[in-house]
């Protein structure tokens, strides 16, 4: 052990995703000093090997690089509270869900008390750490990711610093991740559609993945006409997306499943072409979601 | 042209996804004949060497296979009605969406009149058209399909007959179908909160790119849960999303983006959670949605 040059890290906070990126760098060979509030969830990882510590101010005095996953803002603050005494010079990286303001508050909080921070945000499940194409994007000070940008990687070969400004990671995990919860409930009404007529909705998942790779391939060309303000050229107009709502209320009359909560979507549509999109690509939507609903 | 020995093939119906229909077997070298109500509209493709039918009737008698393309199966049969003489034996495809039951009632309607049918779906934009990977869905006349399938693959190489009850691929398109309205406004209001950032969303791409791959992984998993109706070992539970409306509520105020089409989505978490699946893996969303809304 005294010959490992690596790293010393420490992991705060052992939900499962604290727990994957723990074992990602014990896995790695960095000595893993591990700290939760219910101490029992590191057995496993000490028996791996991880230090256990008997307190947060313990755990941030043990490494120079100090990760806490834990599941806000509000609770890491909380957590390293106790520990400031060990914050100053420290590199402090969070890896947690939280809105941007808070993402600013936390890295002010933490600044102040003489902590190098950088806000990360994982993009992904707790399985898909370590791997080599599993995003990790951090933001706020760029010295803390160049030193340790080699350790941070330990957690996912994609690892990305998008700014000096602390709050981006938190911006645009909150700006990609609107999408996966109305993502992940379309595969779901169309997987009770399918159990309602007694099929199988393993049947249908070779089809929604080919769906998700059109949805891909579409992206780079909407971004484009988001970004240049011209929605002229759509192949898919917002038209076409008009009968969506009679698409749905059609499959919620012969298969008795709620699509209600796509109403406000057809609402947005219908603004969209009363706002003289109608002709106009899909993408477009964009512009009547930057205006509030009136 | 006497040598020709591919299938000739009517194409009915050339807005932008028929003429790529109408483009992909001329590609391929079949005599194709088209018909639109609005007859310039197949100049291109007469350029190109189609020949244009004078009526409905004449473009159904002018090919053993004939594929309709228009907006719906009333506009289908409404376009056919004046072609009955010409239906009996004839292979006919259609290629429009629509609810299943208006399949099985056009379906009806056109076996009655002696065609044999198939209904299809193509779940792709015109461009992809033709591709190796582009898949197509046809249910009805396996007959049909097991004749004609090679001619039909040349509309897309991914070329699926999902079985012998007509509806089945409006079934499949409705239900896979109906997530990409909701995911591609996930996208645009995540593009919105950048705007208003003065990030681009071309800067978004890459990162939404990855998040669609991570939930096309997840798919297999949920579909297994659903069909067992077990959610117990759920990596991502119901609970994990209770926070995501604080969160749209964060996005909406830094950012001023409208989220409030995602309202109804955090009922649904909220009521899974009431019925009991918070600690159960998300795809428990499935039984609520089943479920007529109270």
């Amino acid at each position: 052990m005294s010959e490992n040059h690596r790293t010393p890290v420490t992991v705060i906070g052992l939900g499962s995703m604290g727990s994957a990126l723990a074992a990602a760098f014990l896995a790695a060979g960095h000595p893993t000093t591990i700290w939760n509030r219910t101490a029992a969830k590191g057995a496993p990882l000490v028996a791996r090997g991880a230090l256990p510590a008997p307190s947060p101010a313990a755990a941030v005095a043990a490494s120079p690089l100090v990760v806490v996953c834990l599941s806000t803002f509000a609770a890491t603050r909380a957590a390293l509270e106790p520990a400031a005494a060990a914050l100053p010079g420290r590199a402090l990286v969070t890896l947690n869900s939280g809105a941007p303001a808070e993402a600013r508050a936390f890295h002010a909080w933490a600044v102040e008390r003489g902590a190098r921070v950088l806000c990360g945000a994982v993009a992904n499940v707790p399985s898909a750490v370590g791997a080599p194409d599993t995003l990790l994007c951090y933001s706020g000070a760029r010295a803390v990711f160049d030193t340790h940008g080699d350790t941070l990687r330990v957690l996912g070969g994609d690892t990305v610093h998008l700014g000096d400004e602390p709050d981006l990671a938190a911006l645009y995990e909150m700006a990609v991740g609107s999408a996966l919860l109305p993502a992940l409930t379309g595969f779901f009404q169309g997987a009770a559609a399918l159990r309602s007529r007694g099929l199988t909705a393993r049947s249908m998942v070779r089809f929604s993945e080919k769906w998700l790779d059109m949805i891909k391939s579409l992206l780079p060309v909407y971004a484009e006409e988001i970004d240049r303000g011209d929605y002229a050229d759509g192949a898919s107009s917002v038209n076409l997306f008009l009968s969506a709502a009679d698409t749905d209320a059609a499959l919620a009359a012969e298969t008795g499943v709620d699509t209600s909560w796509l109403a406000p979507l057809h609402d947005l549509v219908r603004r969209a072409v009363d706002a003289g999109h109608g002709e106009e690509s899909v993408a477009a939507l964009t512009e009547v979601l930057r205006k509030p609903a009136g």
